[in-house]
């Protein structure tokens, strides 16, 4: 069916095709994070001229229908639904020890379950998999290496993996030196090696609220206690509750987001950043940056890193290459900082080097340009899916839900109305082969028993939206 | 030229084959480790009876000047040397803080430079490397695997692979569950998870004397104390020594090698297993056995496991492919016994799951069975290498020089005359673009000054007898 609006002389063109426009939204021809055709796809199409389109677009953008991305054109929104972000938490002045591990446990398992719809993981390198072009990559470091493509790598990283990672911090506005790289299996090591440089059994350590639970479970296992510090959903960690918990108590150790929170997908400014860093180096409190989730930004640009802000080298980065490309080849890094000696020798007595293979492979990734085009793609797909499970959470959720604006990642964390327990619902979605990861996870001290966490960043198809009905079903209003 | 004997009326024929071999040795034709002609090529070539040919080699092997070797012929042995084993040291009743790291760290840079002769590093795959079987392996899996080739794996390990290692337990006479399996970044990391699953910062650790500096280091960065029992060359641990030291100390948990020790090579036999493991199960004392060499065995059959042995659940081994296939795919496991969701816990908190293609690589390639048809080639490369080696130490290396007979695994300890320093001899050969291991690693004591570990696991070739007698000449008479 071809474009058209109904011409009526008592409205002006570009009010027609707003009524064009809202129609084919109410109707679902166009949903949440589809694209609306361009301005001189528009007025070709409907013969008006692009400034007549261009006018009705800014109208429609100034009434929060449609957005326009740079580079990209305009999309669809989610916010018709008049959503409301989780609610900030209270600050906790109480260190916890931490014992959440267990339901971490179920929460991997059912995951692994066959045929079960893994909303649970958060593992949004699916969206555009990158699986082919690393293929044919990985095919020729096999051939090119001969015997080496089995050997020891050295200790701390494969040398020109090190200086592509330096190249792109370069980017940042960061002058990493290679040295200052440690190669770890997937950012958890990293934060595990991070930890154990700056803090030791019974210390405390300040983690943002929600946190991923794998630090919290790190921090179980070392035997460390968490003490929560509330993240606003807008603007990340709040400097004047850090700044009061840190009066309060011995803090030994931060553990943060870079940019990019998990699970809220709160955006940090370098300001904030920067007041932090200045913060807590003032105390002579190292903090750890958490980055696996910098690169996947829905902002216009890419986060700084804390490392930016750091005067006193107490600022330590982990990331991967886990959400953004190759889960499975478990290649992470952490920029160690002043803490380059003590990590190389805590990375040695835990785990010797990380396979040599992985991170020929993943240089060579990134060297050829495969990476950020790769990443491009992967951004402009976790972005459309986010704006589609947003706009399902509001159409099957039960009136009251409130829902994440992740500014990035590929994760929604949702605040269920009362009388709802994530636990409760984990184990009954599980019945209907759903996975999700309940909000209880993500806080010590059980501050978000009526939260889940959903991820987005899975290969878009009609068995999601029936998931996502099924799950809204399950909650009680 | 062909072979012949002086005939000669006043000495029985196989008198004259006993010559012409120790003439062929002695003008270095045959050299330890060779294999000579078989009876019955020897009987043809010479025109004599085969028993004649039997009679002269059973007559050189009383002489120990050869060796017959099940399914394979005889050999040129290296014993004509007279050598001592180095001495077993006195049992050290002190625990002690360890302290190791920063030599360490300068063997390792050694290793990595280019043009250096790798003799400090254990690497014993290299000897005959299944590099070509795993790229093609490796190639069909990335074919077949598509997107999963780069996935997560699951937490605990990569479910065929856990099984063909269940099987091969099966052929040492030991039942696992594959659920006992733990996949891990190296045995290294096995034996940090596994410690860490029995003890915490400030236990007493005992360990074998001298012991894999990977061992020490690993205590040392958890704030462990590590208390030495003395390595007898012949048997493994004493147990007289071990009961008295648990005796007198707290011992927490221990840490020995499974049938081949490193640096010893010394083989445990399987009732001194069953011994150590009932003394300390009697104590309720955990132990870790470190069994990566356990496949590279010289002896007639492969050594057992501790597991056998042991009643309460409190023995956990570690072992990985790195010894014996591929360094650095960097996967190891851990048997867990009675540990099993403690060491789950602790391997998913620090470093979450083991890269799944380098694990279904390795699965396909023991299914194939190319890892046992490569492991016999292997193990004959590195005996012969070993043999070799042997003589050239005795060739080069300054009277008094003691060295190991080792019974597997792919390193030679040397005791070296009075007056020599192994660090000092380590900087000294790095000099001449050689690398070797000083003693002073292998214990926290410093109770092996005198000694270097050098390493028979590279591909022979004449730059490695260049390289012993360079090292030969820097050593103190």
């Amino acid at each position: 069916m071809s474009l058209t609006i109904q011409r009526d002389k008592n409205e002006f063109l570009y009010q027609q095709v707003i009524s064009m426009i809202r129609h084919m939204e109410s109707a679902s021809t166009l949903r949440p994070g589809d694209r609306l055709p361009s301005l001189r796809q528009l007025s070709e199409k409907l013969s008006i001229s692009i400034p007549t389109v261009k006018q009705a677009y800014g109208e429609l953008e100034r009434q929060g229908l449609i957005e326009a991305r740079p580079k990209s054109g305009y999309f669809l929104k989610p916010s018709r639904y008049d959503a409301k972000q989780p609610k900030r938490v209270s600050l906790s002045q109480q260190p916890e020890n931490v014992s959440r591990q267990s339901l971490i446990e179920k929460v991997f398992d059912a995951i692994q379950q066959d045929g079960v719809m893994p909303l649970g993981v958060a593992n949004p390198s699916a969206v555009h998999s990158s699986d082919k072009a690393l293929a044919r990559i990985m095919r020729q470091v096999i051939s090119k290496a001969g015997s080496r493509a089995i050997a020891y790598g050295p200790m701390d990283g494969y040398e020109p993996l090190k200086r592509q990672l330096a190249i792109r911090y370069l980017e940042l506005g960061l002058q990493v030196d290679p040295h200052e790289v440690l190669v770890t299996n997937g950012a958890q090591e990293a934060l595990s090696i991070a930890l154990q440089c700056v803090a030791q059994a019974g210390d405390i350590i300040a983690v943002e609220s929600p946190t991923y639970f794998g630090v919290l479970e790190l921090i179980e296992s070392l035997g460390m206690m968490a003490l929560e510090i509330p993240l606003c959903p807008e603007e990340g960690v709040w400097v004047s509750d850090l700044a009061s918990a840190i009066e309060e108590h011995e803090v030994k150790a931060c553990i943060f987001s870079a940019s990019i929170s998990n699970p809220l997908g709160s955006f940090m400014s370098n300001e904030t950043q920067k007041e932090i860093v200045e913060l807590l180096e003032s105390k002579n409190i190292p903090m750890i940056e958490d980055d696996v989730y910098g690169d996947l930004y829905f902002t216009e640009r890419r986060g700084g890193s804390a490392q930016l802000f750091s005067k006193k080298g107490l600022v330590l980065s982990c990331s991967s290459f886990s959400k953004t490309a190759a889960p499975g080849y478990r290649i992470g890094w952490l920029l160690t900082n002043r803490f380059a000696d003590k990590a190389r020798r805590l990375k040695r007595a835990y785990s010797c080097s990380t396979s040599l293979l992985n991170q020929w492979t993943l240089s060579e990734f990134i060297s050829s340009g495969e990476y950020e085009r790769n990443m491009r793609s992967l951004r402009q797909g976790l972005r459309r899916n986010k704006d589609r499970m947003t706009a399902l959470v509001h159409r099957y959720f039960p009136p009251g839900t409130r829902v994440s604006e992740p500014q990035g990642g590929g994760v929604l964390w949702l605040e269920l109305p009362k009388g709802n327990d994530s636990e409760e619902i984990f184990y009954r979605a599980l019945e209907h082969n759903i996975s999700i990861c309940p909000g209880s996870l993500f806080s010590p001290s059980d501050k978000f028993s009526r939260c889940i966490r959903i991820s987005f960043g899975i290969p878009w198809s009609g068995k999601v939206e029936n998931s996502l009905q099924q799950l809204g079903a399950l909650c009680h209003k």
